[in-house]
């Protein structure tokens, strides 16, 4: 997420109450996740595991929960909860607004010829490019962005809000999302699918990618160019898929693993680790398919060999 | 459901077309499945192996397809097809009813600085409670009941039929679903997720709890507080899931099952029996988290073994 | 697809620029894909492999990518690209339309005692027997066929495109549909399911079948009669189910294959081949569930006994 104007040291720290080191006139310029943080942003952290990470990583202001020696030309805000300062700032430049009332914002921006049909959502400052078709009933939360000759089934909802939660004694601390979707040229996605926004970065699909029905792609997921998902497969936040995947039926990604170029993942496979592109993978958790397929071989002669032997032994 | 006023059981013979055996001025104030029942509860019963079951159940009338000695305190009706009797006292006292034209019926109760988006159905009765956000094109059936600070995303359908029917010979008999589903405060459901009503009685969502997109829970099922379901989640009917459990992506759980407190059940598990709380599973159908582990690296192991000895013969 | 009047060989001809091999008066009535041609109808085909399969087919007029000999009585269409050809002469009989701006379109026929509830799209050509309830929020695309006493539960889409796509070396060329879905009586279908109609023909739901929440259905399957789907079962394309066929919750069957009459697919089982009808199947890839249940009871023993000697061994 972007932050505009820049705002400095001191008038952050004033929004969230947190003491500071580092010059008050350093500026800030957005905020992002670790993973994509660019100079200028702030990022949170609040594990020691992380703190390193944190404080070496491109953002240039870190919000953290102990003092500790501030890295040169960076800026550090010590607060106790990192996470919730964190939010504060988003909610602060990024005001929730459920008070849309029509059916297609007016800040909406939709391309030449491209059918909108009846009883379909689309939230503020969505930009819709040429010759798509956004079937009945679909919803568009604000903020995404679809490229030209893109299709939408029925029922699917692009934008909701990321699975991101942090558990406390009492209750879960949700993290508002404040990133979006983009979905490229000639992309068609099925009916029932369901893309999240980034949390303060972008979704992305990729051009000419096509998505079956009842798809998931959690928030911050990036997918290539020209993949094949089959129907049901779930996709979870923060995973990258490269170009020409094809993912049959009901594969499971979780989160945080790499695709390479051209992998085939066959149906209800799941991979447990990040996989290398240009070969096919099965079964759950996913490993080489020939290697998997002579498991099952395996498991299957073992059994029958026990039956035969317990059969021919004397009763 | 409750049936009001009661009424005698001279009265809900007249209704079915059965034969009695108890005080024709026996009370009757409600009807319900044999896990739910309470005194002044109608149970019916169409097969031997569950006679004694519902004739000891706390259900004070019971709908049953033989002549039986009647319990002490009860009462007995008695007619060829209990099922149907049963569903004909639904549908006399609970009329199905779908004429509503308005999008919002002007029986729900919405709360203080809710919001309510465009493309939402909201049926008769439906009580949302303060500080809700409910997304674009959500269907809220009857008489659900949500309580405060809940967000429902896009899509998501909360309160249909049970998915329970009986098979004849020449088709399926419907049970008629007449009841609710209740949301309890601090709950976040995700896009295109699915809640099915109780038959006769609550499907409910516990406080705090919080469900990714496109997950399903049957009808009857009871989920504890601050539970987490990642996407793609399938929780059959009558499934009971106490506090703090995790399901991660794509886990399935049959009917009749209880998750103890804390579970925690990785992607693409499926218990196949009841699991208590506090430990890790995995597989389908689901193991101890480090057995099942094992079993995978064992027949890892064994297969190599198996090709390594083919390869060393002389051919 | 009808091609109604029926068309000439030459004037087909000169809709896709192909060079031809026949009568100039030859009649086309019709075209579908391979296993469903008949008399009349125009099949395509662009791999060797498949030339001797459609010129042996019901189809009198086939398009191909080779000069071959015309078998008698049919004639053929040349051209370097047959697939776009077969769309070409789609989209000029069957061109597209997403031009409807009302909810419900005027040219579709409603039955008596049908209830059709706020929020539900209905396309040009759709029909509706009696006796139906079609619940909020549910989108239904053009030329749908539905019949007496079916329920159609809230978010489900009816009709939604084939995910059928050709892969070219920069993009994916997508199959136009122009066939539809069949919903015979007294079906039911849950909350938030998708059926996509045929690619030329039809896709069929049975008299009597029960779907549950988020069942998906490909393009050109054919349900039986009284099958029982529980949620978030997954058929792909181009699959035959007989009757009376019970498939438990997140079962996943890949496309071409056909089960048998009867036969009961166990929770999350996936068929890689064709099953007979009256058998209980279990596992992905699917198998006799008695010998799926053994093979896994196998692997648990071997393993407890491989740790034990394990143990045993003097370090």
């Amino acid at each position: 997420m972007k932050i505009s104007p820049a705002q400095t040291l001191e008038q952050i720290a004033a929004i969230i109450g947190a003491t500071f080191d580092g010059d008050p006139k350093h500026q800030i310029t957005g905020l992002n996740e670790i993973h994509r943080v660019v100079n200028g942003d702030i990022v949170f952290v609040d594990h020691p595991k992380y703190y390193d990470k944190a404080l070496q990583s491109n953002a240039t202001t870190i919000i953290i929960n102990k003092k500790v020696p501030c890295p040169k030309g960076k800026a550090l805000l010590f607060c106790d909860d990192p996470f919730s300062a964190y939010i504060m700032i988003i909610k602060h430049f990024h005001p929730d607004d459920f008070s849309q009332k029509e059916m297609i914002s007016s800040t909406a921006k939709i391309g030449k010829n491209t059918s909108i049909m009846p009883g379909v959502f689309i939230g503020k400052n969505v930009v819709i490019g040429d010759n798509c078709v956004i079937h009945p009933n679909v919803s568009i939360y604000d903020e995404t962005v679809i490229g030209n000759n893109v299709t939408i089934h029925s029922g699917t909802v692009i934008g909701s809000d990321a699975f991101y939660f942090k558990r406390r004694p009492e209750l879960f601390d949700k993290m508002v999302s404040c990133g979006n979707v983009v979905i490229e040229d000639d992309v068609e996605i099925g009916a029932a699918c369901t893309i999240d926004r980034g949390v303060s970065d972008t979704t992305r699909i990729g051009a000419g990618s096509k998505l079956d029905n009842q798809v998931h792609v959690g928030h911050d997921t990036q997918i290539g160019k020209m993949c094949l998902f089959a129907a049901q497969v779930g996709i979870a936040g923060v995973v990258t898929i490269e170009d020409n995947v094809t993912l049959w039926g009901q594969v499971g990604v979780p989160s945080n693993i790499h695709i390479g170029k051209g992998a085939i993942l066959l149906g209800q496979s799941a991979p447990s680790k990040s996989l290398e592109g240009g070969k096919s993978y099965l079964g759950s958790p996913a490993g080489d398919a020939k290697d998997k397929m002579r498991e099952l071989i395996t498991l299957k002669k073992i059994t029958e060999e026990m039956a035969k032997k317990e059969n021919s032994q004397p009763s």
